[in-house]
C-alpha cells in the first residue's frame, strides 16, 4: 500500500551540517532533530515468507518470517526493507500452538481492533489502554512465547505465555507475562473476553500489572459494528483505569464502505481516538482508501492526521 | 555475477590487533585501513522480489524490493545480503507512476549510462558529472519520492519530486530536487534530453544546484554507439562546467561483443574514465565479460582496474 | 524446526532499568548480563534462495543467498531473520567451483560432522578441535573464498583457498589458508583425509597453524558409525595435539533413530562432547527430535544440555 500521509507539526532526525566560518566549507554534523514536511509519502510492502510441513498423521507444521518496507514517519524518507522474528505453528484440527514471534490472546481477540479508518488504519476504538500485551511484531523480532488455541463449536479459548527477563540495577527480574481468552459465537454477534498480566515489577508501587478486555461485535446486512470495554492496571497511576470504545462500517452501493472509530479512557493521561475512513473497492485486490482523524492524549494539544493511496494484495 | 577483479592500490579496512609485549598476548583492537590485495573475488547476487495486482479497470499495481548481495571492494570480503527499499508503480496505458524508492528522470534516461565496459560496469561516459541526480538504490532505502513518465508515439516524457530535508545547525532547510526529460525515437537514433535541480544549499556561495544532459543513440546492425554531453552546477566550483563521452559496442560472429566508453568533463577536477570490454555469450542467460580501463580524476595518479568473470540472469 | 532447549547455568543479556530512588521512576540503563531462564524455547527457520541456469554447452551456474532466524540462546528472546552472504556456484560434470561465502574442505569433508544428537546437533565428535577452518556462513557474511571440488569413480578430491588480510597494529598482514582433502569409497565404506593451514600469525611464537583430519564412516544395515582422528596446532599450545571421537546411529522398527556422539582432544584445554540422541519419524519431512549431552573444557565444570522439539522441511 502507498499514498500520501499527512501529520499535524511532523518532526524527524535528519543530516545535520555545519559551515567552517573561516574556510566555507561544509562538513556533517551527526543528525538534528527538526520539523519536516506534514505530508509525505506514506507506504508499506508486506511480504509473508511461509513454509508448511504436513505428517502421515494429518499434523500440519508451517513456519513464517515477514519481509516489510515502511517509510520513516518522522523525516518522511524510505526505510530498508527488513525480516522479522519467524513463527512456527503445528495445527491439528480445532487445535492450534504457536510458538516464536506470536500474537497473544489480546492480539488475536475477535474485534479486539475493530474497524481502523485510514490507509494506515490509525485511528482505533483501543486508544485507551496502556498495558503492553503481546503481539505479532511485523518488524522485529518480537517476544519468543507460545500461543494455544483450540476452537469447539462456536466456543474458541486461548493462551499464551512469554517467558522474559529484564534486569534492575544488574539484578535479574522475572518480567514473564500471560493470558487468556474465551470467544463465543452466536447467531451474527460475536463475544470475547481477555485477561493478562505480568510479574514485572521494578519498583515497590508496581506489584503486578494487568488488563481486562470485553468486546461485542456484530454484522446487520450492509451494517457493522464493535463496542469494547477494558480495565487496565499499569505502573503509571495516570493510565489506570477504564477505556472504552466503538467501531462502525457501513458499505452502501457495489464498492464503497465507510469507517468510523472512537476510543478513550477514564484516567487523565489516556489517548483519544476519533476519526473517519473510506474504502472504495477497485476489484483485483486493490482498493482505494483514505481517513482523517485526530489523537489526544491527557491534557496535551490534540493531533490531527489524515491520508489517502491505494492498497493492493499480490 | 562473480569473478576476479583487479583494483590498482586497493586499500581497505581489515581487523586489527595488538600484542601485549610482556605476555604475548593478542588481542582485538577496532579495524585498520591497510593495502589489501589489488585482485580478489567480485560478485553481485541480485533478486528482485516483485507482487503485482491488476484492478477490474486494467489498471496495474506493482510493488518491487530488491534484495541483493556484493562483496566489500575494500578489504575484499563478503558482504551479507541486504534488502532495499520498496518502489510501488501504478501503470496504466503509456502513464506510469513510481512512487517510494524511484529512479529519476536522469537514471531512466535513454543511453544515459551507454555501453559500460567490464564485468562490473566500472567505465562510464558519464565520469564527468558531479551533480546527484536522484537515483534507484540497490542496497539502501533511497529516496522516498515520485516519478512519471508517460509514452506516446515517438515521444516519452518524464518527470520526478523528492521530497527532502536536512538541517544546517540544526535548523531545517528545504532540500528537495526535481528533474524532467524528453525522449524521441526516430528511425534507429533516440535523443534525450533532460533537467534537474534542487534547491539544496547549505552556504551562500551555493544558492543552487542543477544538471543537464542531452544524450544521442543509435543503432547500426552489428553497431551501436551513444554520445553524451552535460552542464552541471554543484557547489565546488572546480567540478562545475562541461562533461562529455561517448560509448560504443560492435558484435562479431554469433556471441563477441566488444565494447569502449569513454567519459570526461571541462572542470578540474573532474573524474576522466576510458576503458574497453568484452561480452562472450553462452546461452542460456549466462556469459563471460571482462574489460581494463583507467579512471583518474583531477591531477590525481590515475587509476588501472580490470576484472574477468561469468553474469547469469535467473 | 522448533522445541524446547535446557541449558545449564544460561546466562545472557537483558534490559537493564534503574530506579531514582527520590522520585521513584524507572528509566532504562543499557543492557546487563544476567542468570536467565535456563529452559527456553529454541527454533529456526532456515530458506535457501537459489538462482541457476545452465549455459548451451551443459555448464551449470548457480547462486545461493541463505535466509535464517535463530533465537537467542543467550537470553532466551528471538532474534530477527537476516540474510547470509551469496554462494556462486560452476558445475560440469564431476567439476564443482565454488565462489564467495563458501565451505571449505573440511566443511565439506564427508563423516566430519558424523550423527550429532539433538534437536540442535549440539553434540559433536569434532569437539576437541580448535583449528578455524574455512566453513559456510549461515547467518553471516562468511569468507569471500574459493572452493574446487572433483569426483571422478570412488575418488573426490577438494581444495579450498581464502584470501584475507589482516592488520597487527596498523600494518597489515597476509591471512590466507588453504586445505585439500582426499576422499574414497568401497563398498559401505567412506575414508576421507585433509588438511589445511593459514599463515595467519600475529606473534613470534605462532608461525602457523594447521589441521589434519582422518574420518571412516560405513554402514550396516541399521547401524551406522564413523571415527574421527585429528592433529591441530593453533596459537595457544594448551589446545594443541591430537583430538578424536566417534559417532553411531541406529534404527530400529520402522521410524525411531538413536544416536551418539563423543569427542575429545590430548590438549589441557580441548573440549569434551558426549551425548545422545532420538529421531521419530512423522512422515511428510516432519520428525521428533531431543538429545542430552554434556561439554566440558578443560578443568572447567560440564555443563549439561538438553533439548527436544520437531523439525520439518519445506
Amino acid at each position: 500500500r502507498f499514498g500520501i500521509g499527512y501529520q499535524e507539526d511532523r518532526v524527524g532526525d535528519v543530516p545535520n551540517f555545519t559551515v567552517d566560518q573561516a574556510t566555507g566549507e561544509v562538513s556533517r554534523d551527526g543528525d538534528a532533530t527538526v520539523d519536516t514536511d506534514n505530508t509525505i509519502l506514506v507506504s508499506r510492502f508486506r511480504l509473508n515468507i511461509d513454509g508448511t510441513a504436513e505428517t502421515d498423521g494429518g499434523v500440519e507444521f508451517s513456519a513464517r518470517v515477514r519481509l516489510q518496507a515502511d517509510e520513516d514517519s518522522g523525516n518522511g524518507e524510505a526505510n530498508e526493507a527488513g525480516l522479522n522474528g519467524a513463527r512456527f505453528s503445528v495445527i491439528y484440527g480445532g487445535l492450534r500452538v504457536d510458538a516464536g514471534n506470536v500474537a497473544g490472546s489480546f492480539d488475536n481477540l475477535a474485534n479486539y481492533y475493530g474497524n481502523e479508518p485510514g490507509l494506515e488504519s490509525f485511528i482505533g476504538q483501543y486508544s485507551g489502554v496502556d498495558y503492553s500485551f503481546l503481539g505479532y511484531s511485523s518488524t522485529g523480532s518480537g517476544a519468543n512465547a507460545v500461543f494455544f488455541q483450540y476452537a469447539v463449536g462456536d466456543f474458541a479459548f486461548g493462551a499464551s505465555y512469554d517467558q522474559a527477563t529484564v534486569a534492575l540495577d544488574g539484578v535479574p527480574q522475572d518480567a514473564d507475562r500471560w493470558d487468556i481468552s474465551a470467544t463465543y459465537n452466536f447467531n451474527n454477534i460475536t463475544a470475547a473476553l481477555a485477561y493478562g498480566q505480568t510479574k514485572a515489577n521494578v519498583n515497590s508501587s508496581s506489584e503486578k500489572q494487568s488488563l481486562t478486555v470485553l468486546t461485542l461485535g456484530g454484522e446487520w446486512g450492509n451494517f457493522s459494528g464493535t463496542v469494547f470495554v477494558a480495565d487496565d492496571d499499569v505502573v503509571n497511576a495516570d493510565e489506570n483505569g477504564t477505556a472504552y470504545g466503538l467501531s462502525l462500517a457501513y458499505t452502501f452501493g457495489a464498492a464503497t464502505t465507510i469507517t468510523f472509530a472512537y476510543g478513550d479512557g477514564s484516567a487523565d493521561d489516556d489517548t483519544r481516538n476519533l476519526g473517519i475512513g473510506a474504502i472504495y473497492d477497485l476489484g483485483g485486490g486493490a482498493s482505494l482508501r483514505g481517513g482523517v482523524g485526530e489523537a489526544k492524549t491527557g491534557d496535551q494539544d490534540g493531533s490531527i492526521r489524515a491520508d489517502f493511496g491505494a492498497q493492493f494484495n499480490f
